[in-house]
């Protein structure tokens, strides 16, 4: 699986910015892709690049609706070919003793 | 309080980083900061930058320690002078109705 | 115009990785998209996000094509709509004094 | 040498940020660091991690005497150490033929 961590943040509206990237979150969920909401980024699993791509446009989509007038879009991918890591073997090998 | 999402990666060290970035996470939770391991990241709360940058310090010392010749540090800090923000009420700005 | 910062590296292919970073910044230079070469990154200017995410792809596949197995990427998108903003507008008003 | 990418922006100052930005360059350029502007960051090319934390607290503190009341920073750190890797030894590895 392709895992990807996803920060979209709207410039210009203030401080608070969580009814904006609410609105993305939930855009992102509805893609029905496996996701982990942290503190500062929303985790997708997804089996394209295309996947990830399509999931960020909708969130970012989501916040232009709101009205934002400039977005800042962060996104690393972690794309692994040799072996299939999922959001939970990434996290299982850094805890497992 | 300050949060800060935190991935460092061993480069030249095969494919499979997990060995490095167990022992640097484990140095970061040594310090007591409040953390949260996600599948792309570790997510720390701190009262300061300095303790933000002194835990990335500590989490590149562990991996070279074990030999690691190139290391790619990704920091992201949310500074919020406005607002007490706890990585708890950011989740819960996002994930409330 | 949108404005992207693009790291691509591959992870396991040693410390030096400028054999697959220079294949695919030719292919991401052959989308004849307006770019600059940084010490970090490619920055590339844009009229849509997906001009941005094609020529990631592109890059990516010129490494997976050298055979690298797993592979970072990182994105940051600067997406304005209530100004015409470039990659030379942007380092002016930063310059002018 | 240790290269960074840094990129310090203001959340809550509207869409247009460059007066912050720009107050915070010329902080980071007040260090003697050797520097390059990008129309999407900073790169500082230092020889410890610290003098590279010590630039960012300096942007930062620019950007905070100006009234910003909430600050991303995004850091991205190349430190190699089986190399003396420098900004221009980096971009010249790229353009190459």
């Amino acid at each position: 699986m392709i895992i990807a961590e996803l920060t979209i943040t709207p410039l210009g509206e203030g401080t608070s910015v969580s009814k904006f990237v609410k609105e993305a979150f939930k855009a992102i969920r509805a893609t029905g892709l496996k996701i982990e909401l942290t503190p500062m980024s929303t985790v997708v699993e997804a089996s394209s690049i295309d996947d990830i791509f399509r999931a960020v446009k909708l969130g970012e989509e989501a916040m232009l609706k709101l009205g934002a007038k400039r977005i800042i879009i962060d996104i690393k991918i972690d794309h692994r070919l040799d072996k299939d890591a999922t959001m939970e073997s990434k996290k299982r090998a850094v805890m497992e003793e």
